[in-house]
């Protein structure tokens, strides 16, 4: 799965000249929709099926600044429990590949009136197969390393 | 009615050093919530009787840049017809009183399923209130002006 | 020139289930970027040259809602006098084509200290060009009609 | 010192109807600028003596919604070394006293051209000012609870 990319705008600097730190938790939003459509689901859909991801924790480590233009790249990793879905983000700046950023996000599963419920079949069963992908995905990266 | 106040975060600023300039439809809208809360309801009041008050269009002229911790003013006077309702914004500085900002909102009133609707009764009678109120307090202060 | 494309996220909605008025600026602004790309430039460098183009005004027309996952395509076209820039923006909605709002934003030449100045001839020069490759692609999409 | 409050506004708010998570970090900043005004000091004067504090790391755990026009108060404690700054932070709903989300902030002290520094003795005689403050005023709330 290619990874989520966004590119700074002028609206998500501060008057530091850098990417404002609650504007993280954006851009790990928009990789969670992408890896969830990359499972040929969408966020959306979930939605109308009556079940919402709301997110219980999060945080961020800033390691270096984005900068206005800077294109970012945020890959993601998935686990889950039964009730529970983890993402753990890294975000690279692309031009040069330098770690920008490291987070994670905490979502539990509910049903409508925001009840805790346990993720329903399907919905586990598309995360799976997002996990065996990226894990092929990361196998072949090391078989091509290998092979170059 | 005291104007609306908003200090400006580092969140709001962008690499210029000054507020982003989408930042001052933010601040309309907390407007609007006080002047509505002024007039004894609150937009959220007005939402859960099945009204609600989209944005048809919107401007803004910027004449000052504001800063970071700045503490702005928002004044508004407002207008309507029985489907329409529009808002004019002047934003100064309170710490110098320079005028920063002006800007207009235009809003159509809606019934469920978005469909536009007439303004009801009750929200046309508070809205009348108000101007009454608006118009009393400038005549009140011109008249502080002329006794002072 | 392709136009620019912007994914709504679910933190660009708003509790009515749409995209908050004020984001709109932000997606004008990206359209501004990715056209300013496209001559060759970019908004950074002509920061770097020592040029800031701050802006006077802005105006959103809301026609259509836009929704979360919506792709929105922002067309912009743009004229100039030796001072200042204006943008016209036009949002559709990739999916069905829908035009969802119109805007203009205008833009003053300034050096540094935020002083206005005439735009440098670098400048002009390029905006000249991308002004002649828009009207170029509008043409080569009308005989595309024409023949189709 | 009386807690930062902030209000919340449609802008805030996503389409489930409650405050997008981004915010929090939004909330949380402002709670810093107020903590350092009431030190006698404001973040402003702090740059403008060649300081910068920026964010090396920040978490939020969601405990409760908050929603449209709820008032948040956040409540702020401070420690520090000599080149690091921790805040902890917790929001309460003004109406009902419950917690909405807790937090934490860690900064880093840095001087021109983002070098790490050794805070300078002013700021750290403010911050210790400011923690007994803190620690008196809880304090007083012990006893007033106490005795009431």
């Amino acid at each position: 799965m290619e990874p989520y990319r966004v590119r700074v705008i002028y609206g998500d600097t501060d008057q530091m000249g850098v990417v404002y730190y609650a504007n993280y938790l954006r851009f790990f939003e928009g990789a969670r929709g992408h890896f969830i459509r990359g499972l040929g689901l969408s966020y959306r859909e979930i939605e109308s099926r009556g079940i919402l991801l709301p997110v219980l924790e999060a945080s961020v480590q800033y390691l270096k600044s984005a900068k206005y233009e800077d294109v970012l790249e945020v890959h993601l990793s998935e686990t889950h429990t039964r009730v529970k879905i983890r993402f753990e983000y890294k975000v690279h700046r692309e031009q040069d590949g330098a770690v920008i950023a490291l987070g994670h996000t905490v979502h539990v599963c509910v049903g409508p009136e925001l009840r805790p419920t346990r993720a329903p079949e399907w919905l586990l069963q598309k995360l799976q197969g997002g996990r065996l992908e990226l894990r092929s995905s990361a196998t072949a990266g090391q078989e091509g390393k290998r092979n170059g």
